[in-house]
């Protein structure tokens, strides 16, 4: 196989380490070398050394089986057989993801423990499954966002072929698949992109440290890294869109911002594939330009999750005011998170101290992403606490309404749908000791902020706190948990069924409140539907007309006036 | 008089020193301090002190009269009695623009002393001078990059009246000014901002150390400083124009970038006061957001820089091959530059290490500003020669000539005009001993990479380097510093009366060339004008039909056929 390396750090030999011996590779233009070795066939170990350094992984490396400072192995994209060849892409304005976690969502914590747990994917309705980072990161046990080989699907969830299988089986029931990618930082074990070139620099800095290198010397094959790896995903493992982490810590300051030099990427292969592939950011800054067109001077983002929805919501449901909940806490806010997604949008945000955010008008409803739960929202809390954990049965539910009902396109954490019993907390899997003593001291230090006595802290590092995160299936045989499944299945149903209660534009949905009497009403305008909460201490009497399609509590209708009666933490759906 | 002051790191008081008295500031949200104070009238010094600190002077001190570690004076703007009444603004896209040194300009070094050769402008026929930035900065002599008081005019040029003339009578003169501003970085001696919020912020970097906070907590004060700096020259000092310096080091993430915020301003202040008002960019990315409209995701400036102009015709012109120049040096990429202004629209640049720029289609001439020599190129020589040290009088000629028949804004720098004798160098007159020894000790150390020896390199702090830069009017005794100063004003003359021969589209120029005999024809479509110029050792037959209007040698004219000879290093313009 002809292998290629760019390593402009080199400054004699690139080697490559395979079979016993060691090939040196040729030097060619611009730091790459390469050579053509007939030993790197397709499930061949190997290695590169860097002026006779120690052995390091490839930096393109598909597969690492020994884990991030273990060898590479040659894969062979072509081998797979692939049955999925009616799939035709993911339609983001009608469809609901659901997010979830490999390493906890099933028993095995495998790609094949997601397989074996279709079925209830495909009964809940949830059109793709959006994945957290499934590349190889240091340990077996993580998040993901921490991993290093960009190329490498996680070993410990079953590596390339276990992801192409995965894909594979979603495609054939019906689902999409959604991958989550770290371009923002790499992990702190395990990288060793640094030793082949200028991949990271001082000019900008991240939360994780020194930024990806995207505009300085030497960036244009930082760039095509970062962009052969999305192309990669949508072209080697059939998945249907990728999640792009925290784009707001990738500060690219030259003539065409990476992002647009992406989508306009992954627009070509899309044509050439036939099928739509998606970008969708996670962006903070709510700014449109991550979404415009790149006629209009964006950078041509499918969609972008748009966080402050959840934040109105569940500062309005829990009462919660620490950190960024500060800026939240009113019907007003929620109201403006329902009908245009972002609540900051050239305001001034007491929490970040600065005007943050611009208009969202001229955007629709399908650019942007919702949830009312996450990995971010629950396991950044010290105790990976649910909402369920937070809050009653009846919020919960409210919560779900709003969010089945919304014009945008939502998302589910795996286990929300039925309440699951299950946190979902910070866990880590650091080899290097001493990282992983830091990490968990980072994470007691980050809390005893909030008041949290050390020891109540879960530890990172410790198995328990993973094993206490992975879903427990069998909640489903308990009946408050399986009426929380029906009731986010008929919502799912009724977004499905219901016509135009997909996503819509920014106009189609009018709320009415009462910030005295808490009880808030959503129209949507095209659906002939409205969504009626009830968040006070008292049963409220409300006028609404029309057929109740749902409701999570009885709700007494006085005939002949439209006037019906909501109980406390209660949600109704009619249909006008 | 009713004194703001923005001071969020005061921790229990901001005082002001005045009349030998100390008068507390009262506290009100987000930072902000004020009071009424009666001793706060106009020619009143004052300074001001946080947390019982030194005495600081104000950040938006509109005077400084004992320079930056001196006290603030109080300055009423309406005070001043204008007569430039009819004076309606600065028309870009018919505009010569002169760039000056106040202070080695003229013998007095004064913005008096601008005006007494404002004769000579006039005749010379510029529109607009553009003056180097004229705030206060650590000692007397300076560029003025190094300014700190963003919001006083240098009291060595003549403070806040002196500017106030100059701006006035160049009015009076039918000449417009643009004011050179510097927002990117503060100069390293007498800065205080940090004192008094955060004006800077350690996520960005920039050559000059931390980067301006505009997207960071407490960023909106940053910003209005900024963007109020900007209308207080327009509105108080009656400037046509600012030049912002170095933009690209101005880093800004958020939703709306600080440049956008500007320009929206300045348009809203132009609309009110019934004048246009131009934001031109200094920028190296070649990217068209800084000058697309905001509609288009831009920022609505309405020019940039185009250095690579300069650089593709300096490099041919010299023969010059280091540092930037390296990137340079053919015909072909001057043909390119002639045409589009930036000769890097999304191609490898060898001497950035990454592929630069984005084309500009779509722009128009007017959002250029090009230039044969100016500041920069000149001053940041280790000798600060001007091209006429570096080249032959004909190709002196002949950049000249390209210049002002471009289509893009074009900028003469001071003397360059009449081929001054003098050159401009690297001049400083920091108070500081250690960062005098600093920056000479800098200035030896960067030239001894090109091979400069120690000695040879003028020294910033010496008084003699400023005075070798100042402007020798009595060159224009001399009759080769008076043909040349024919030259250009036959240039501009031409330029001002020829019909459509100022700015114009992109596809207005055409180009064609000859790399081995090293001849070049320029055709300007709608002014039906066409320059040819010879870089090459011998004359050149070319064929070019037409009356000749204006040539740097005799040409031979073959009657009959088109024909002309035209002599090595030297141009021609005919119209047909």
């Amino acid at each position: 196989m002809l292998l290629s390396v760019w390593a402009p750090r080199a400054e004699a030999t690139v080697e490559v380490l395979v079979a016993g011996g060691r090939v040196p590779l040729l030097h060619s233009e611009r730091g790459r070398w390469w050579a053509d070795i007939p030993e790197l066939m397709a499930g061949a170990d190997y290695a590169l050394s860097i002026d006779g350094g120690p052995p390091r992984p490839d930096p393109r490396s598909a597969h690492q089986p020994a884990g991030v400072d273990g060898m590479s192995r040659i894969v062979d994209h072509e081998a797979f057989e692939w049955t999925d060849t009616r799939w035709g892409g993911l339609d983001l304005g009608r469809s609901v993801l659901y997010e979830l976690h490999v390493g906890t969502f099933s028993g095995a914590g495998t790609f094949r423990g997601v397989i074996d747990h279709m079925d209830h994917l495909v009964s809940l309705g949830v059109d793709a499954i959006e994945l957290m980072p499934v590349v190889e990161f240091s340990g077996v046990r993580g998040w993901g966002y921490d991993c290093v080989d960009l190329w490498a699907p996680h070993s410990a969830y079953g590596g390339p072929d276990g992801l192409k299988d995965l894909v594979d089986a979603c495609h054939s029931r019906g689902l999409g698949v959604v991958v989550d990618v770290v371009y923002n930082h790499l992990g702190p074990a395990g990288n060793f992109l640094a030793d082949f070139g200028p991949y990271f620099d001082d000019r900008h800095h991240t939360n994780w440290g020194q930024g990806i290198n995207v505009d300085g010397p030497g960036s244009d094959e930082v760039r095509a890294f970062i962009v052969d790896n999305a192309l990669m995903w949508l072209r080697d493992y059939h998945v249907d869109g990728l999640r792009l982490d925290a784009v707001h810590a990738i500060v690219d300051e030259s003539a065409t911002h990476i992002l647009e030099q992406m989508s306009v990427a992954v627009q070509r292969l899309s044509a050439a594939r036939g099928v739509p592939l998606r970008l969708i950011a996670e962006s903070d800054l709510n700014a449109p330009r991550f979404v415009r067109s790149p006629r209009e001077g964006g950078y041509g983002l499918a969609a972008s999750w748009a966080d402050e929805w959840h934040h109105a919501l569940h500062a309005v449901l829990t009462g919660e005011s620490d950190g960024y909940y500060s800026d939240f806490g009113s019907l007003e806010q929620l109201a403006k998170a329902l009908q245009q997604a972002w609540v900051y949008d050239g305001e001034y945000s007491p929490h970040r101290d600065r005007v943050h955010g611009r208009s969202p008008a001229g955007l629709s409803g399908e650019q942007f992403l919702v949830c009312a739960q996450n990995h971010d929202q629950i396991g950044n809390r010290a105790g990976g606490e649910r909402l369920t954990a937070l809050t009653s049965p009846g919020r919960v539910k409210i919560a779900a309404t709003l969010l089945l009902t919304s014009p945008f396109v939502p998302l589910l954490f795996q286990g929300e749908e039925w309440a699951a019993s299950t946190p979902f907390q910070y866990f880590t899997d650091h080899q290097d000791p001493a990282l992983g003593r830091a990490v968990s001291e980072g994470r007691r230090n980050e809390f005893a902020y909030f008041g949290w006595r050390p020891e109540d802290v879960p530890d990172p590092q410790d198995a328990a706190t993973f094993e206490r995160s992975r879903l427990r299936w069998d909640d489903l045989s308990q009946s408050h948990h399986s009426d929380m499944l029906a009731w986010y299945r008929a919502l799912i149903a009724l977004r499905r069924n219901h016509p135009h209660l997909g996503c819509a534009e920014l106009d189609d949905l009018t709320v009415d409140y009462d910030a005295d009497q808490q009880w808030l009403i959503v129209q949507r305008t095209a659906a002939g539907l409205s969504v009626a909460i009830n968040l006070g201490v008292d049963a409220r009497v409300l006028r609404l007309k029309g057929d109740v399609l749902l409701s999570s509590a009885p709700v007494l209708e006085k005939l002949g006036d439209g006037l019906i009666v909501l109980p406390a933490d209660s949600v109704v759906i009619v249909s006008w």
